[in-house]
């Protein structure tokens, strides 16, 4: 009964059902996932040189280090133990423990994989300016949204299974050489749902109004901007051609 | 007599005298400030389509929407208030009093010249997800560092007049149908030097250790960085190839 009348009231809101919700957000993410990002289609095709997937690894590095600070960020801004209790998996997952090593930790072990040294790719040594900036909006997100839209711009875990899966395959397939690094991402294939599951599920019971969802689905659109962008600087400054992301202004009189 | 030993404390410091931080300040603009970026090359030689100024002109107007902000920022942070109002000056300059317009409704006109609606261009409409992310970098620096870096990362303006004066050639050269929209850049002209002369005795007065001396001059290639990514995001959305911004990881294997 309580729950009926929960959402009868929802929908007199406009408050969009769960499903629906994850509609939307699965809207989003076939539009601008990075999935689709031709940085990402050529690695895929193996078509990326081995200094191409150097400069892959050294610059998502510096994403991969801040992943746990923007956590800890969304940490100090809940107020409530459960929710804390619940989001410090993130950091442990990335950060480590007594008995697993970490992702940041993985994430070198696939740097130094590609060739390059582990201090140099700590110390973000060569990284692209564009880099450091699509990644701290991602910090800047977390700190001056409210926590619904913090935890809302997480929800690129709810792609991020499949791309992983394919990723691993193609990795495999095509640089054989990399096989001994990709730890990082057998754990992230595990990690990544249970992370989206309870980040769609706080989205839901905190949004309360339409307005409210509307703030979460653009705060997904935003953080797979900042995946996108990353791909764009590398394949601008590493693999070549041109095109405006998606949403970005068109040119009338452009050749291609 | 004060002086003197004032000196000679510096120089036992390891100081950089006021003539060789304006040396070494110069040198980050030969090796990263915009007037060598590409784009900015295609725009002086007239091969620029109008299309590509648009999406210049939409895009830098971000840029010049949040100077005023960066400026207020560091207000809030200068406790003294000869310095504020000396800095005042800047917000002044660019939103504009009784007397005058203002740079962010001139570059408006600029935008408007190219044949943009003005109020899509207020609102950001299609503007890259990397603009935003560069400029809202330039907001984390003046927030986040030293009040010495913030007033350091303006000394851009100690190279704009020499690029503003040739840009303003060059566009009336080639590209006639701007012409009613540089007003922007004839207020740049007399402003840029004023601002640039009084940031830059700041800075020297100001960095009391060899050390604040060298954050100084790393908050100017930052900023220096946050303009070529700028230009960078448009070239690759809106032109085409590929180089890697001074800096940052090179490829071996790369053919150009």
């Amino acid at each position: 009964m309580a729950i009926r009348s929960l959402e009868s009231e929802s929908r007199a809101a406009g408050l969009l059902s769960l499903d629906e919700l994850r509609v939307m957000l699965r809207a989003v993410g076939e539009q601008r996932y990075h999935h689709k990002h031709p940085f990402h289609l050529l690695m895929h095709e193996g078509k990326l040189s081995h200094s191409q997937l150097q400069a892959w690894a050294l610059n998502r590095y510096y994403y991969q280090s801040m992943i746990p600070i923007k956590d800890s960020i969304i940490l100090s801004r809940g107020p409530d133990p459960v929710f804390r209790r619940a989001w410090r998996k993130r950091v442990v997952d990335h950060d480590g423990d007594g008995s697993s090593e970490g992702g940041i930790q993985r994430w070198l072990k696939l740097a130094e994989a590609t060739g390059l040294n582990a201090d140099d790719v700590r110390a973000g040594k060569g990284i692209l300016p564009a880099t450091r900036f699509a990644v701290n909006e991602y910090l800047n997100i977390v700190r001056n949204r409210s926590l619904l839209e913090a935890v809302a711009s997480s929800l690129t875990e709810l792609f991020s299974r499949d791309l992983i899966s394919l990723r691993m395959e193609k990795l495999r397939q095509h640089y054989g050489w990399l096989s001994g690094g990709l730890d990082y991402f057998e754990a992230r294939l595990r990690q990544a749902p249970e992370d989206a599951h309870f980040a769609i599920n706080y989205v839901y019971e905190h949004a309360k109004t339409r307005v409210e969802q509307e703030l979460a689905i653009q705060a997904l659109r935003d953080k797979c901007d900042i995946l996108w962008a990353q791909l764009d600087a590398l394949y601008f400054a590493y693999v070549q051609p041109a095109w405006p992301p998606p949403g970005a202004f068109r040119m009338k009189d452009a050749e291609a």
